[in-house]
């Protein structure tokens, strides 16, 4: 079959990795005889420093275009890079956020897994996490919420005030909570919902919409949950979530919380979506300008995103699974990359990853 | 000196737990020839099965009239307790809002340390945090954000949005600013501001007035870190904190997060201070109806929230220590709580740890 994929290599360590995503998907089109063709988008400080704005019309129409979006990591390092001048509209984050709104993409999807090969870069206690290490997946809206509130600073009586908006409306966040059930279907069916509904209008509305929803599946279980307690449930018993769903603030939050409460979120992928089944697909991690260029970074997140790419948007599970299984294999055969190193296994560079990847599929 | 005290016992443990903290008040008078009036104070549940609200003017004025406030805890089972079915302006949690804003209490100070005695508790392991421990306090804004924006639910061609908003002016982020840099500068003279500048208008707000009260404090080491960032630090290297300063949401959510990572959140003290010495004090963690009543309960945060209102409101800084260092004394001597027990130590319960503690001040 043929398919177009949008690469947004984006900035940092970025390119480097998804070049490596891309050579995998490479050998995905010659040994099940599929035909990707590629367009490149430019996203983030990699805009800004060809057009001066993080996003442009074009971008948004080349990846509308296509059937999936595979995306390395955008923004820089606050302290250095120049971009940071700008005015916030302007900064390589806002090209994120125009583009998740002008795609629709409401429903960010990241797992959050222990390997058990990387068990040892778990900050987490081994008795805490329990024999059968730990498996959920966060399901974030990403398209509502204080990221696309109104919001304006003003003046009253000389005393700058600066004003966010929180909204959701029960349509946003039904489609977001259908996703979530459908999910844990496919999961050990339990949905945690998480809100802070003791406190907000939102977090009421949204527990009350959770709770329609949750009528139509009654073989999961739906518990809600407070997001300061959520917090805290990550470090003290990460094994009880299998389906969190949270609007975008939260989710943002809680996600990276526990990416890191695995210690390998050079291994995270992640998914946002649209009511389709299109949807732009990306590493959890961000864009580690510090070691960008230097053949250092972990290529693994970006690649398990490129096999999301293939389950979700392209419909090709057989070959999804066959990704996923090469990076297990190279992970069982001791290969590592410098930020999930552990003594006994062979370190191995960005590009040497990907190859060795690439020839497991 | 005369002191009066106003104690709120509140719902679930509450009542043990302030019962132990004012056996240790009392052996503290005794010794230190201080009078303590204590005057009663209900709240939450407490006051609704009294009085049907969570929060009267009677309780306001008598709280008021005290030099502070000494709280156990407030809230129930949100499964099994009655107030949950009430609206939520009427529930316990809307008392303890509705006190905060009476008493304007825009400083709430959390302490989360790992107690040498207790690391076993802790669920990070020993070699991510390093030899020394860690020591932080956060300063959460108490008495803005979105806590107590408006807030609406409104019908939109009959769909229903709900808003709440999120709004600081200059005046409200300078005042919890100066409260961290004159905490930092008793410390270790690093503050940690947390926000979502990369979002949010108010967090640029935030961002701005920190860095004009930071001049004033040259000593200071000040850092911005973003929110998901935060959360995630917290679990991957603690020790870094010294003061975290934050809004008031993201403070709910990174100090339940912190207290987690101590592993002994029963000993984790609070106060929500105003502009003058007055504060209310309580600990860190809820009012666990499952326990309540069965001589269970940890009293130790308890304990040390009082120590830390001799410190803070009444400026008997000897006595604050005293207090400290027989809660210290007892741990060194074995005695534990169920909550914190461990192999080869003393369990106690709730009423024989606030006799250790008071018999060793
Ligand atoms: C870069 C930032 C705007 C973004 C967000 O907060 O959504 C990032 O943290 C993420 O989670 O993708
Ligand atoms: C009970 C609740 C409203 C409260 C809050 O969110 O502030 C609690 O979580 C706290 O941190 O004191």
């Amino acid at each position: 079959m043929e398919y177009k994929i949008a690469l947004i290599p984006g900035d940092g360590i970025g390119p480097e990795i998804v070049s490596e995503a891309k050579k995998v998907l490479d050998k995905v089109c010659e040994k099940y005889h599929h035909t990707f063709t590629y367009s490149e988008v430019l996203l983030g400080g990699a805009s800004i420093d060809v057009h001066g704005v993080p996003l442009t019309d074009e971008a948004i129409a080349t990846a509308k275009a296509s059937d999936a979006v595979l995306m390395g990591s955008i923004g820089g390092d606050a302290k250095t890079s120049p971009w940071y001048k700008l005015e916030p509209s302007k900064r390589p984050e806002a090209g994120l956020l125009a583009i998740r709104k002008a795609l629709n993409l409401f429903a960010n999807l990241r797992p959050a897994y222990l390997y058990k090969e990387l068990e040892e870069a778990c900050p987490i206690k081994k008795e805490v996490i329990g024999e059968n290490g730990f498996d959920m997946i966060i399901v974030r809206e990403l398209t509502g919420g204080l990221y696309f509130g109104e919001r304006k600073t003003i003046e009253e009586n000389g005393v700058k005030k600066a004003i966010d908006t929180l909204s959701y409306n029960e349509n946003e966040i039904r489609r977001i909570a259908i996703k979530a059930f459908d999910i844990a279907m496919k999961r050990r069916k339990k949905v945690t919902s998480v809100d802070k509904a003791n406190v907000l209008d939102s977090s009421r509305l949204w527990r009350k919409v959770v709770e329609e929803v949750a009528k139509d599946y009654p073989e999961v279980t739906l518990e809600h949950m407070l997001v300061d307690n959520c917090a805290m449930q990550l470090v003290h018993d990460p094994a009880q979530f299998d389906v969190i769903l949270t609007e975008n603030m939260f989710g943002d939050i809680l996600s990276d919380e526990a990416s890191m409460v695995t210690g390998s979120i050079g291994m995270l992928s992640s998914a946002s979506l649209n009511e389709t089944k299109f949807g732009l697909y990306e590493p959890s991690h961000g864009s580690a300008p510090d070691i960008a260029g230097q053949n250092k970074a972990n290529p693994i997140a970006t690649i398990l995103s490129a096999a999301m790419l293939l389950r979700y948007s392209l419909n090709l599970d057989e070959e999804a699974d066959a990704v996923e299984a090469a990076v297990q294999k190279v992970l069982t055969d001791g290969y590592r990359t410098g930020d999930i190193m552990s003594e006994g296994c062979k370190k191995v560079g960005t590009k040497e990853m990907g190859d060795l990847i690439a020839a497991a599929v």
